[in-house]
């Protein structure tokens, strides 16, 4: 108790293990490598809204702000299909109020940088690049982007939260012998656009849904934001006949959004722009071991597991980190000793798990949503799991509503779902007797 | 032509490349972390000597030193198995005089740079650690380990050849978008030991072999050395109930060393304080993409593929990367924007093919060189080989002599090998009847 801790990065999940700490009496200190951006406007076109779910919620509400934060978040109860046609679809995401929520990157960190800022024993420090981390030692050194003097602080304990391109782990990466290292790019890359609102303020399109143009080898996806606006990302190849490579001027930016998404197009007075001007931002999944070091140090959030964005589940899954690590330290009373390796053990599958299903949802979305099949699929599995809730939750329910399973159990259970259902999808006449009793049996019979 | 390169790291495989470099008119400057090791005397306990094939011999000769090295080198013509009871058995490499040569890597690496320094164009910077390379300006800075002066130098070309844990490609990691990286140990280590020349200066076992003793989930090794002695290298589990973490006092080596390798205990005088000094290193493999960049900037050898020493081909590999980029610079005429790409799609294949087999054969040498049905595999391929050499090479003999297939096509070629090999060996009394007709029609039917 009463221990020093040192926090590498105030993003979403470094300021939200600050919170849970002090509330556990630690004094700690977090250092930002970027300035205070409660403090300064932010720079557009990158990543700005996300998929608030349950295991994100609960994070929040263990430190109280769920209810805050509810208020400016925008729920979405399923996935509202654009085909090129013109022709929509709409796929619930769970049943009755089940939803996932669009929330603005920064309105959360700056509450939870807000939050943190209350407690007496946490104090931010912007503009810090983190230039090194001694195990030995346990002294940090931070770089101020300004003034470039270092200044080298000693903790009890020290974890890095600075992201995908973590420092703090990268001199673990470099001094840790054996220490596993994995960082995997998909060929596709993101670029952020905009439908603005209508001229009276309103959304243009189903503001509570997830917008979802998928044509096989790239998409477009659409988030709403509180002002009415919605933010765009289209996920697209760097190279081949279709891709970031060969759409480059303002003529096949309009003629390839033309073809691929008429109806979005319409909605877009700024898309040649935006495209042209938006970086392209790559999409990288990092995964590593061990994540504690001398039960000292330990990496949390995207700087222990960095995904793809695909499941929606990058904040959520660093949020129930910080759950997870705040119910070892009640169990184990403080004793870092147990705290730390039980809490890699448990959290690595965990974290390796959700990296391996949200690349796997990219396929899913991109490719599947738009096959009758897949729909015809799901709408079994809904119906089966109305029906007999206690033999089967949908994996996207078990990990988008359900913090009490495993994102490990999750993909187990999926993988069984999975090879039952590619049996009973091969029934014969499975479009026309889908709702039948034989189809319930034959479900059962496998389970 | 007549154009600067900067090559990183003064090893095998940096100062062949630069002799292949030198020899087409290129200046030179390599820049060498550590001390010019002809001048230092060599610490012992680490990774001694190499085990010289066909690979590596063509790497040499490509520049008139393959006499010189052969003078230095003791061909080993077979495995010699020593069993726990004391019991012995020998396993040809393969037919005639083929041959792995035991040479020392301090020795090849100090008449390599012998070699290159005689060559007008060629410097060598002792004492120079890589601290930066920068892809835009092509300048690369090199921090002195005495004087802690940084020089930083330009140049039109780059060669990264500084190793397993290259600084040269960790700023490619840092400052490339979209590297794909992974470093992975394996869960043993390793520890060098020894067993000194007898009275007389004599061997004491087989000279002209390579010595294992298979104990399942780990072995020792032994390789010649030309002074009469053999380094002997335990690969040895880090954890587990027999494990660097279990025998650890000079009571416990004792007793597992007589346990398990009786007949080398009595030819170890040293070998408790052997095992009690020398350090436990560990072994990774590391595979990255891309290995070029802007088509200025190359990886090589270890740095662009470290793999593990079980096939003994980490330095034969490297130095096969020299003679593919030499005879590459011959075909595009000194173009490097022709070179670089053919270099890496050539390569990136059997770099990471051989980093695979090296793996697998780790396997082989610690738990099948024991296996009665192993040996009798080996042997019914030996002499389908000898009969129809036009048909079968057998994976060690493609890998370690057969230059001309690639390790690609050798890893390839192996699978379909096992995969017949597996139902000849299901064959009824295949012990009995191994030398039959019947068998070599089998297989006969199967290619």
């Amino acid at each position: 108790m009463g221990k020093n801790v040192t926090i590498v990065g105030a993003g979403l999940v470094g300021s939200l293990v600050s919170i849970y700490l002090a509330k556990k009496g630690y004094k700690i200190d977090v250092y930002e490598r970027r300035a205070d951006m409660r403090k300064i406007s932010m720079s557009a076109g990158r990543s700005i809204n996300l998929a608030l779910s349950d295991r994100g919620w609960k994070g929040l509400e263990g430190v109280g702000i769920a209810d805050e934060i509810k208020k400016i978040a925008i729920p979405m109860y399923g996935r509202f299909i654009h085909h090129k046609d013109g022709t929509t679809a709409y796929q619930p995401y769970g049943k009755d109020n089940q939803a996932i929520y669009s929330v603005s990157r920064a309105e959360i960190n700056m509450k939870l940088m807000d939050l943190a800022e209350q407690q007496p024993n946490i104090k931010f420090h912007f503009d810090k690049r983190c230039a090194s981390v001694d195990r030995k030692t346990m002294e940090a050194s931070f770089e101020d982007n300004n003034t470039k003097k270092v200044e080298t602080v000693t903790s009890d304990l020290l974890f890095g939260a600075d992201g995908a391109f973590a420092a703090s782990r990268l001199n673990m990466q470099l001094n840790n012998d054996r220490f596993e290292y994995n960082q995997h790019y998909i060929d596709c890359g993101y670029k952020e656009l905009i439908i603005p609102p209508g001229k009276n303020g309103e959304f243009l399109m189903e503001k509570n849904a997830l917008h979802i143009w998928p044509r096989g080898s790239f998409m477009m996806i659409a988030l709403p934001n509180p002002d009415g606006n919605f933010t765009c990302t289209l996920f697209f190849p760097f190279e081949g006949e279709k891709s970031f490579n060969t759409i480059k001027t303002k003529e096949q930016v309009i003629k390839f959004f033309n073809e691929e998404f008429p109806d979005a197009v319409a909605l877009m007075p700024t898309l040649a722009d935006d495209y042209l001007n938006n970086p392209v931002a790559s999409l990288v999944t990092v995964k590593c071991f061990p994540w504690t070091f001398d039960n000292k140090i330990g990496l949390i959030g995207d700087a222990a597991h960095a995904i793809v964005p695909f499941y929606g589940q990058g904040m959520n899954c660093g949020f129930e980190d910080c759950v997870v690590l705040n119910d070892l330290i009640t169990k184990h009373n403080d004793d870092w000793d147990k705290i730390f390796p039980e809490y890699q053990s448990l959290r690595k599958p965990d974290g390796d798990a959700i990296a391996d299903l949200a690349i796997a949802n990219f396929i899913e979305m991109r490719d599947k949503t738009a096959d009758p099949k897949f729909l015809l699929q799901k709408k079994i599995e809904a119906k089966f799991s109305e029906k007999h809730p206690e033999k089967w939750i949908p994996l996207y329910s078990m990990v988008t509503y359900s913090p009490h399973i495993r994102y490990s159990k999750a993909l187990s259970e999926g993988k069984k779902q999975q090879g039952i259902m590619d049996k009973i999808m091969a029934m014969p006449n499975i479009e026309a007797n889908w709702d039948s009793k034989e189809v319930e049996d034959a479900i059962l019979k496998q389970l």
